[in-house]
């Protein structure tokens, strides 16, 4: 898993052997179990998560009292409550291992600190928080110019890991509709 | 202006005269009239405004033909259609001035320049992505938590600028609501 860490590191910045040693012991490791809940809402978001296998959910309720998902971390990608994790206040959002899944995470302050200590990551996080912002907005834009069933055709086309390996309440969760209405969808493909 | 920009950098960041300097003079000035449009959409986003004096708008066309804004610039703050100018896609967004306008804005081109140039440029627009994200999924949180009384409420507690500068039209189109619920709101206050 760490291996796995490196490359992702490695991918998006320069940085020497050293550099890169003082990075990772910063992360630590953590088994999650199927539906284990990593950051209750109300909490504030302490840890940046990498997954190494399995899956997390980043999910809120609203005002209906329906579960909305507004993003699924796969293998080798990175997962937090980033309005939280950036603010300190507490989050609106969950953070839910929806798959028996193996992390590393990095604490808010020792992502901090790597800030300091190795200029590169400035960079690292910089990068990041792009992919997070444009990803947030496509999600915005997709519900304000796209009806359902484009929404479920996009995610089949972006994303299918997200219809072939989650169960349809979650699938239907980040589409913003109901199962029923994501089976009706299902069959018309 | 170049004084106002000078200071709104060296509050969030720390640089020497020389690299800033180097900053300033990639940033070129630009006046502009009332209403007019900046960035259309469809283009892509190649220029990141600073607001000397005025007001610059980030607005959308919804599936409904309405226009609905993202965000308002007023003096001393950055504006741009994110996520085109950082991916380089099309936008979605167009960039209007609402105000006979002063502004300072600095190519796509240098502000990647800068990156290489000025090492303290990647935490200059760290911050500002880091603002721009909280900015945004607040924004989306707002709609899907708040009635539109409690939208206005809060508009006229966290940016009470909009609600006393601007056109009904436009603060109308800021909250997500017709001019007509906009009056009969501002009557219930």
């Amino acid at each position: 898993m760490v291996q796995q860490l490196k490359k992702y590191i490695q991918d998006s910045i320069d940085v020497s052997a050293d550099e890169l040693d003082v990075i990772l012991q910063y992360f630590k490791p953590l088994t999650t179990k199927k539906n284990e809940l990593l950051l209750h809402n109300g909490e504030s978001s302490q840890r940046t998560f990498f997954v190494g296998k399995g899956c997390l959910r980043i999910f809120f309720i609203n005002e209906d009292g329906q579960e909305a998902t507004r993003y699924f971390a796969f293998e080798n990608q990175l997962a937090t409550a980033l309005t939280s994790f950036i603010t300190g206040e507490p989050s609106l959002e969950f953070i839910q291992s929806v798959e028996h899944s193996d992390i590393l995470y990095i604490s808010h302050r020792d992502f901090h600190n790597l800030l300091k200590e190795v200029p590169q990551w400035e960079k690292f996080y910089r990068l990041y928080l792009e992919f997070a912002y444009v990803n947030n907005t496509k999600r915005l834009q997709s519900f304000i110019t796209m009806d359902a069933l484009e929404r479920y055709k996009n995610l089949l086309h972006k994303n299918p890991a997200i219809v072939r390996r989650l169960p349809n309440k979650m699938v239907a969760s980040y589409l913003g509709i109901s199962q029923e209405t994501l089976s009706r969808l299902k069959s018309k493909i």
